[in-house]
């Protein structure tokens, strides 16, 4: 039985997530606060520079960062977030996204999202969570 | 002719970003420090809320800022950024990101993005810039 | 005579603010959404390298947020913000802090601080902003 | 006998660090990429709110990232920072900065600090670093 506060709220998500599925992405694990995201760099992500597009990082955190924040039940959005570029990916790269709460406080919470391919870490995303709405009574 | 630290640097590297050119996005015009790029949200931008994912949003100001940054003619990367989000975007939304640079020191460069969707601010966007080539000579 | 959301809001406020009247900071100027802040290097403001400690171009550059943001009248707090240091300060340097509002939403807001040292660049900061009152009717 | 990248840079830097010493701060430990920092909240660090200024709680968490970046030896700065502002500290509060390394590449580095009061946390700050100078050979 589903309860709100599981994963079950991140799969859900996941599920009406055109965005991210349609990218390609796998979500390999989630809890509430944390979710792990798989996504493959395709030669439509590819940038000027013939490097993965930054957004396209950025998507795969935002999307890991959403996981987690859900999985606690309330609908909970990006309020904002940083990321710092650490290092190139490639046509063909697997990367792994890991998304971990660090804060949460009133409405508001903080997690941080890993990049890594292989052991590399790709990029540090901070995204900034807010809370919209309450579960239901 | 074709100088560097003119727009067609911008130009040129619109014409091989195949990661921008195929989400529809249109580099209204450009200069050294500054850009105006288009996109429209389409169904596959739309993430499990209903409204256009962070990450594309992220995306087109990531793209403007790049054409800003490269205008000046030396291969320009993104080191970092920051996003805030305003407003949500939905489906069929035309969004203009409008970028323009703030600060140059050293190899370095501050540049801000706004999205807006008419006069509506959607997002704020900062990014950090660094040059990882010079011209030749 | 005093109102809500005019300049006095920020006098009012600068005026129980020991932290940056203790620091010799200056209101020099104020509005709405807008402040303009000096204050000058002082020996105890030297960090391990001989340059000013980060942490004060970022107070100076969080006083003058703050006096903007409380120019509109609601008791308004700094929810985060992100600084970059482009050039250091060194002792004796006078630092003039700008505000200036940027975003409006709900109770947040976003405001960029730019401190300058005569006409260079020395930090640029982003602060975003959260009413946490409403004025009395 | 000293060495560079042990945990002596960092009590060195402390020791010539007026801006940080002259505020009470304590440096609790220190290695190479980590840093905890003990600092006391005293009246002239109070604000127009009456809380902790967010300036004094950003000075602390830049103290403790220096110190954790510079236990590697090289002379490393605070290229930039972002601060996301938890919960309000007082007067007489009594703070600890544990500062952690997150990443390291090239000449850059992110190192995320955390803010506490006991168990709480009041801060959370990620810092980004550059090294501007290598040691001697």
């Amino acid at each position: 039985m589903s309860q709100p506060g599981t994963a079950d709220a991140a799969r859900a998500m996941f599920a009406g997530d055109v965005a991210s599925r349609s990218l390609g992405m796998e979500l390999v694990r989630s809890a509430p606060g944390s979710a792990v995201v798989r996504m493959r760099i395709t030669p439509e992500m590819v940038n000027g520079h013939g490097i993965a597009h930054g957004g396209y990082l950025f998507l795969l955190a935002d999307s890991a960062f959403a996981f987690a924040c859900n999985g606690h039940g309330p609908a909970t959005v990006a309020a904002g977030a940083d990321i710092t570029f650490v290092a190139s990916a490639r046509f063909g790269d697997e990367l792994v996204a890991t998304a971990a709460e660090r804060a949460r406080y009133g409405r508001n919470g903080i997690c941080d999202v890993t990049i890594r391919r292989d052991r590399d870490v790709i990029a540090e995303f901070r995204g900034r969570s807010r809370i919209i709405e309450r579960t239901a009574p």
